[in-house]
């Protein structure tokens, strides 16, 4: 069996946005799937794990895209295990036309396995014997910038608060991840998206959040950005004004949970989106 | 050509509740989409309609489930065109293993054509000379109720108000069918989830609501509901208290849009969601 493996999507009419491109929550979807199913393949998807107690959890991901699939295109997504650690795997991500012939975009993402009981870190060499490495692909290019941290300033700015539902929750019960991107676009108005569009997204996992739990949601604008000069977030980021959700350039976006009894918020995932002008 | 088409799908890891069963959103896409293939391999969907300036709008869906589709379960939607009129069409569905032997529910619909630019109400037949009488299966079963009215009384209780964003946007610019469904089931606690499913559910549009419209979602209990007898709504229902939220039964929806200047609640939606103990 290759290394590598390549599943073929559609972009659904009801999947796509007003201007008629797959939305960017439901691309992120169907890498996850591309994903499952080249690890259930190999033996070692989330099904097999679930026999013993463990589970990949997502850490980091982030996707870049020159162009997105229109309504009713068919793409297909390969993706390949580029490298694996004690404790994390990289697995990478290249969306095409179907022929493979035409490249849209490329994807990166970060997991760790855990045990679903204790919720702690698990060896994933211990499993199988390392069957994994068996599967290490580093000779695909993936050629898009590393995950980045997203670093965010203290002077990011709660522009949202929104109540977490049932069709946010998972099959493990947990916000959805994609949710959470889905959330954070939902932050900038229809009219943004008609003169730009979210070429790429880099999100990092920092907790779980469960339906009930309150998201806030703190943007800020890193100096320079607005012109989308891709300057990393630093401490100096500019809180998000008004104005800033009209312009294309980088925004980054903290999202914390507030328990149902708590208090103060507790930083569940930051992502950093990148708008070019169309 | 059949006059029936078959479709198959697969309930999505990231398409599931956390009972690892299909949304009941993502079927109603699903069967949207069914309904698009199936009309546009007959020549009359909305790749075709568009050329000349009219589409299809869903005016009324009711889907009464047996079953939901497992977490990664394979699955055949069947649809076909049960009659028309000059200003409406009937389409069912239903919803079956793939190999057809088990079903696990049906859906009917109600669709009426407009011109895109007028908005208008036209006439089917005037279509390719009527062509579509050509598909009229009234012979194939749908074995559940006919689309309910949903009436709802003086007495339902505003229970949440939402903004409308980005996500909730369809590629016609509106707010997609199935996102005020979504809405109404996210009404419900998960605990709510937990011992009781969504039977069938019934919706009537009403109006269109473009993404800043707010919408407000009014809930009555219709008296005797509750214990899950199927009485029917009507004007002597009762507001749903806080409690009703915990039993099974039957809730009417109603959802209101509050334009962006705009006062004065009108109404967009209706829907009557049935609810059984697991």
């Amino acid at each position: 069996m290759d290394k590598r493996g390549t599943y073929e999507f559609r972009a659904e009419p009801f999947h796509c946005d007003f201007t008629h491109r797959l939305f960017m929550g439901h691309l992120g979807n169907y890498m996850l799937n591309a994903a499952d199913y080249h690890s259930s393949e190999r033996h070692f998807g989330m099904g097999y794990l679930s026999t013993i107690h463990k589970t990949w959890v997502l850490s980091r991901l982030a996707v870049e895209m020159e162009e997105m699939p229109r309504e009713n295109e068919r793409f297909g997504i390969t993706t390949w295990v580029e490298s694996a650690m004690k404790y994390f795997t990289c697995r990478n991500f290249r969306v095409a036309s179907p022929d493979g012939s035409r490249t849209l975009g490329y994807g990166r993402s970060v997991w760790a396995m855990i045990d679903t009981r204790s919720r702690h870190p698990q060896d994933i060499f211990a499993v199988n014997d390392g069957s994994i490495t068996e599967w290490i692909d580093a000779g695909t290019p993936c050629p898009i910038d590393k995950i980045s941290r997203v670093k965010i300033g203290d002077g990011a700015r709660l522009v949202r608060t929104i109540d977490t539902c049932y069709s946010d929750v998972d099959v493990n019960g947990h916000i959805n991840s994609v949710k959470y991107l889905e959330h954070a676009l939902d932050l900038f108005p229809l009219a943004f998206y008609a003169a730009n569009r979210l070429k790429r997204f880099d999100i990092a996992y920092v907790a779980e959040s469960h339906q009930g739990d309150r998201l806030s949601f703190y943007v800020e604008t890193p100096e320079g950005a607005a012109d989308g000069s891709g300057v990393e977030a630093g401490d100096g980021g500019n809180a998000a004004g008004e104005e800033a959700f009209s312009r294309p350039g980088i925004y980054n976006v903290r999202i914390e949970k507030h328990e149902e009894n708590g208090a103060k918020g507790i930083e569940v995932c930051r992502c950093r989106l990148f708008f070019v002008k169309k």
